[in-house]
């Protein structure tokens, strides 16, 4: 069966729009994924067909009525994983996105103005995912690049099979620098030791490169690796309650 | 001057794809962003076109090239910063999608394969930003994620100027939930302080949430928060050099 992928949206236009394209559009063309848009608006009651109101307490802008946008979701077929793209959801992680891609697909909800009211989250189980640190305009492009991420990982949608593993956060770490002809450029040249042919000696270097890389670039990212490393199997620590490490 | 993005892709019909749509897309056609995309693949030298090889030292995919990369980005007109938007790069920030929104503009080079060659980073003065800690099919849908940000805060574009100064990361804090209307939804009622029509109190609730949102589902993002919260002032420091606080 297909990834199936249901956004439900103010803007239904904007899908699939740059996922209609290259790999991720032939993917969709070759029956890899399934995309289908609800229109939220559709769900609203009153005869201006409001899907939004002003804040409770007050302040700038509008904010989604849980109401019409419950029943918007409650329109589509359940099973799937149902994610709400908002700057307050959990940090979308490439572990997630292997985990998502594995599965049958998802529902999106994507949120517009200053967010949804906070009672849809308790009322229906939704899970509220952040792509990054910064506001966009709605959850469309964040919904637009989850998807990105999960359709390169479907069944024969990467050229290669083998792509992916050396890659960034898939080890923790960075990936490692490439390189590529001419061997030399603007007075440039490859690191030597990638024209030596010896395979272990290669992977070493790519190996303390992505080390390196990691460690200068993303302290964040280079702590947690660590932190795993040295971190006792949870085995371990349950066999003796005393341990202080 | 309107803010003018210049995007190097092998992908231009992705562009402006859903920006083209909603605020984004009536800011362009009103001339408050100007957009203009590239074709690297016009570039190459060879009767192939080619704008990639394959990996120095062996590996899965293909490796961008430094040479065609560079004529590229040399054709566009200087004095813009310029991004390559790569997993490897500095995490993108509120704070350095602001920065950008206040400047001119930006050049945006979407990288594709496995990446492009590391000599042109070293070559040219190139600031890689990664939009989160996941692979995506190319750099095109992270160039969209970054200029949706940077356009949604150009002068006239949102509706109300005051939307933006409350929102997630603004104040290094998540936002508070938000509510509206109906009053009671599923049997679930808006806090009462919300209706209290009491604004210090509103204030307070809502900086109190905001804090406990943020502890709970963002820990980074809390003990950045204490941390700038806990620190002294630079002039304090400067003035006390034994100071062990």
């Amino acid at each position: 069966m297909a990834f199936a992928a249901t956004i439900l949206t103010l803007y239904p236009e904007m899908f699939p729009g740059p996922l209609g394209i290259s790999l991720a559009g032939r993917a969709l063309r070759e029956g890899r994924w399934e995309l289908e848009t609800v229109q939220i608006r559709d769900f609203a009651t009153d005869r201006h067909r409001s899907v939004d109101d002003t804040p409770a307490g007050g302040g700038a802008g509008m904010v989604m009525r849980a109401d019409v946008i419950a029943a918007a979701l409650d329109s589509v077929a359940p099973g799937r994983p149902v994610l709400a793209m908002t700057p307050r959801g959990a940090p979308l992680t490439q572990e997630r996105v292997r985990a998502l891609a594995a599965g049958e697909g998802v529902t999106i909800l994507c949120g517009r103005f200053e967010g949804i009211d906070e009672r849809l989250f308790e009322a229906r189980a939704i899970e509220q995912v952040s792509i990054g640190d910064y506001i966009l305009s709605g959850g469309e492009m964040a919904a637009l690049t989850l998807l990105d991420a999960c359709i390169r990982l479907l069944p024969g949608v990467m050229g290669a099979p083998s792509s992916g593993v050396d890659e960034s956060f898939e080890t923790g770490l960075l990936e490692y620098p490439q390189y590529t002809r001419p061997a030399e450029w603007e007075g440039r040249t490859i690191p030597e030791v990638l024209r030596s042919g010896d395979h272990a000696k290669i992977e070493a270097w790519r190996r303390a490169q992505a080390e390196t890389d990691t460690r200068l670039r993303r302290p964040d990212l280079w702590e947690r690796h660590e932190g795993a490393r040295v971190q006792p199997p949870s085995g371990a620590r349950r066999r003796n309650r005393n341990d202080k490490s």
